[in-house]
């Protein structure tokens, strides 16, 4: 039964190498799935097939392969991002209410940082962070404040990954980035301009968890003319200080 | 090759009823698992192997699996559950303010309401609906709603699936649901009262995309003596109009 064990490896990594073809977009035909899955488009349209009778994918009208309701179900049932969002979501309201910009709630996941929740005002800068998104934690508020309490290895791994310079500010370099971390883990604030999206600057603050680890960031992202009014530094600390004690109360 | 796609069924298939054991709930061993996936405890064992290394699931300290969040990232791209969610919660939390009581999002999924979002006030009624339950249609204020919109196969299948009486007021004969559905129809809401939750009443209004048709439907339970308070009936509605057309917009 050895092979029978190794064939059945095989095919459930084809079958979540379809699923991963879809992390970064959604509405794929048979062929953009078997390119982003290397996959044989023979293997990829049975496999498909797979997924659409189990209903994890769904096939619309116009041929084109999205992610179906069964899968959305079963991911809500994540129990950090369920508890946390629910524990999080009036002290993000209230920090999109005073100040009308964007308002992140995201966690670490590997060397990124996922996007839990996200709510904007209308006129708030464009940015590229959307619920479900994975951002780069050398260059984003949150990131780097996930980063700050990640164990060390975290940061050897994002300095090994070579950090992507994307703006002039962009901290790359591992000095600058441990001074940094030191700052945000002195002050448990951290205050970016410029450093992911021009004309935009963020204020981040770490959410922890009843026994005090780090488990999330909140964030606004707000124009950057606006960096020196003192609002958005109170109200960040304040909700990640309501946010903590909410969900350290809410685990129990 | 005809063996080879036989077995390839097979495992995609037992890879798939690992997840749906998750569906019921979150946080189980390995022996849960397999009797719920009716899968031996061997090959259950690999399959969660599997399933942790790509990431979907986490084994805890526990040593308990739960949904990861790479899960939660692939489920979050469902792109009704993400519009809808997203245009309609000012109309909820607009709901919620007025009458501090509970605010349902669903849609239908096959023979039951899905929530896709829930808020509460804090002295709302208790109710056991969350986000990412489902709801069998016949005994819900939404499900009845997306009920009365759907092709008339689905009341059949309803039906003959002996829907459950969960209290004396539940609905659970033809006749009586066809004439509830076509008064739903006839004025656009549902009132129900005690018709799956003792102590608390409904009222669901259909919300429609860009083409007419009914997509999902808004909702709030309330402690049933306040069943003759008119804010309930007018607050379902405008929500119901409001999102209609914030997602018809948001479609385009």
């Amino acid at each position: 039964m050895a092979g029978g064990a190794a064939d059945e490896r095989g095919v459930a990594s084809r079958v979540f190498a379809i699923a991963d073809a879809f992390e970064g977009g959604d509405g794929l035909t048979l062929s953009e799935v078997a390119r982003r899955a290397r996959l044989p488009l023979s293997t990829t349209h049975r496999l498909l097939a797979e997924w659409v009778e189990w209903g994890g994918l769904v096939r619309g009208e116009d041929g084109r392969y999205r992610v179906g309701i069964k899968l959305w179900k079963l991911g809500v049932r994540q129990p950090t991002a369920r508890r946390l969002r629910e524990v999080a979501l009036p002290y993000l309201e209230d920090l999109l209410e005073a100040t009308g910009e964007h308002v992140h709630l995201a966690v670490r996941d590997g060397l990124g940082a996922v996007y839990l929740e996200r709510l904007s005002g209308p006129g708030a800068v464009p940015v590229i962070s959307d619920v479900g998104s994975v951002l780069p934690l050398h260059a984003t508020g949150v990131g780097l404040v996930l980063l700050a309490y990640s164990p060390p290895e975290t940061l050897e791994a994002v300095l090994a990954a070579k950090p992507r310079k994307f703006l002039p500010n962009t901290l790359t370099g591992e000095r600058e980035l441990r001074e940094r971390l030191a700052s945000i883990r002195a002050v448990g604030l951290s205050v970016s301009v410029e450093e992911m999206t021009r004309g935009a600057f963020s204020v981040a603050a770490p959410i922890r968890d009843a026994g005090g680890d780090v488990i999330a960031a909140v964030s606004i992202i707000a124009r950057a003319e606006r960096r020196a009014e003192p609002q958005f530094a109170l109200g960040v600390r304040m909700a990640a200080r309501g946010i903590s004690g909410a969900f350290g109360t809410a685990s129990r």
